[in-house]
C-alpha cells in the first residue's frame, strides 16, 4: 500500500487518484459538515460546484439547499455550511441535502476519477482510516485547500487519518513526503487539534466571522464513526 | 513582515520572490555543502545548472569542479556534493568552487529575481534568520525539492529558520500556511533533526548510498554562523 497526499486539489492532476481509494478533506468545513449531517439523520448529500446548479437541483427534486461562499451562508439559502446547523438532524423530512461550498464540493467532484471516494475529517478520522485500509488499494489523500491555496487544516485532517492508519496497521506504510509532513503535523497538534485549526489562516478568517464554535466542533477527533462515500452523484454514510 | 514558503522551486512562479529576501533551501545537500565550504576556507561558490557549463567554467577560470547527479559524484569531477568533502578546506589554493547539483543550483538561480538571495540550511539556521530579519523585507522561503517533488528535508530546514525568526522577533510574524507547517515540522523534530532527515524519502535514498554521515552533518543545528549570499553569479559568505 502506497499513500500519496495532494495538497491542493484544484492545482493537481488526477494521476495520483487513478486506481486508488481517495479521501477528500475540507476540514473547515464541508467535510465536517457532511460527516455531521450523515451522522445526524440526513440520508444523502448531493455535492454541487455551482450555486445556480444547486438551486435548480434543490427546486426540481425537493432537496434541502445548503452552502456558503467566503465562509458565509449564501443569500436566499435556508442552510449554510456550519456543521452545527446539521447536528440536530433534518427538519420536516427534508433529509437530502444539496451542498455547494467554496472548495470542498469541487474537490469531491474532482476526486471522482478515483476507484472509491471517501470523505475525511478530524471528526471521523479513525473510521475513515479503517475503511481506507480495508479497501486494499493505494490511498490518495486529497486536500481541498482554500481558494486554490494550501490550507493547513486539510493537511492536519489528513494527518489524523494517517495517525489512525499507522495505529491500525501497526506500522508506517510507504508514503510520500507530503503525507509524512501531514503525519508529523497531526502528531504535533494531537493534544490540541483546535489550536491547529485556530492557527491556520482560514481558521483565523472563520474566527473573525464569529465561528469559533464551528472550529471547536471540527476539531473533535473521532467524534463519529460515519464514513461518507461519494458515488453516482450522492454521498451516503456507511 | 510577511513570510511565504514555496515548497518546490521548479513548480513555482517568481511573484512571491519579487521585492523579498529569498532564502533557498536544499538541505540534502547543496545548501549544507555551500555553508560548510564557505565556513571552511573556500572563498566563493559559483552555482551552475548544467554539467557541461560547469566543466567549461572550471576549465576556463581554474576553479575547483564539484557536483552530483542522482546523489552521486559526477564521473570525472574531482569533488562531489558531500559537505564533508569541503569541511577541511580547499586543497592547493583552489578556493573557488563551481557547483552543479540535481536541484539546489537551479533553485538558487531561480531565486535570483528576489531582492536578495541567502542560502539556508539547518546548520546555519540562526545566522540566516537574523540576517533575513535585518534586511527588513518580506521573506520568501524557497525550497528546492527533489526532482520536482516536495521534499520534507527542505521544509524542515525552512522550519528551523522560522523557529529562529520567531525566537529573535519574540513573536510569530504573519506567514502563509506552508510556512506555518514548516514551523510545526521543525518544532516536532527539534529534539532530533536527524530523525527528520532519515524519515524523508530523499534522506532514505542517500542512506541507501551509504551517506548517513552526510545526513548527520546536515542535521547539526546552528553549527555555523555563515550566511551565504548569492549575487552576480557568485555565492560568498558573510
Amino acid at each position: 500500500m502506497n499513500i500519496n497526499l495532494i495538497p491542493v486539489a484544484s492545482a493537481a492532476g488526477t494521476e495520483a487518484m487513478s486506481g486508488a481509494t481517495a479521501v477528500v478533506f475540507d476540514v473547515l468545513r464541508a467535510s465536517s459538515t457532511i460527516v455531521t449531517a450523515l451522522s445526524s439523520g440526513y440520508r444523502m448529500v448531493y455535492p454541487v460546484v455551482n450555486v445556480e446548479e444547486a438551486v435548480q437541483i434543490a427546486r426540481e427534486r425537493g432537496f434541502c439547499l445548503a452552502g456558503e461562499r467566503g465562509g458565509q451562508k449564501i443569500p436566499g439559502f435556508p442552510m449554510g455550511n456550519s456543521p452545527l446547523e446539521f447536528s440536530t438532524g433534518p427538519v420536516a423530512g427534508a433529509d437530502i441535502l444539496v451542498l455547494t461550498t467554496s472548495n470542498g464540493t469541487a474537490a469531491i467532484r474532482k476526486a471522482s476519477t478515483a476507484e472509491k471516494v471517501l470523505i475525511g475529517s478530524i471528526i471521523n478520522a479513525r473510521a475513515v482510516a479503517r475503511t481506507a485500509i480495508s479497501e486494499g488499494r493505494d490511498i490518495a489523500l486529497i486536500c481541498a485547500g482554500s481558494d486554490g491555496l494550501y490550507a493547513l487544516e486539510d493537511i492536519l485532517g489528513a494527518g489524523f487519518v494517517l495517525m489512525e492508519i499507522v495505529a491500525t496497521a501497526n506500522s508506517v506504510p510507504a508514503m510520500d513526503d507530503q503525507a509524512l509532513t501531514a503525519l508529523c503535523l497531526a502528531r504535533y497538534y494531537q493534544q490540541d487539534p483546535l489550536a491547529g485549526l485556530m492557527e491556520a489562516n482560514h481558521g483565523k478568517k472563520l474566527l473573525g466571522l464569529g465561528l469559533k464554535s464551528d472550529l471547536r466542533w471540527c476539531s473533535r477527533l473521532n467524534l463519529y464513526d460515519t464514513v461518507p462515500i461519494f458515488a453516482g452523484n450522492y454521498i451516503k454514510g456507511s
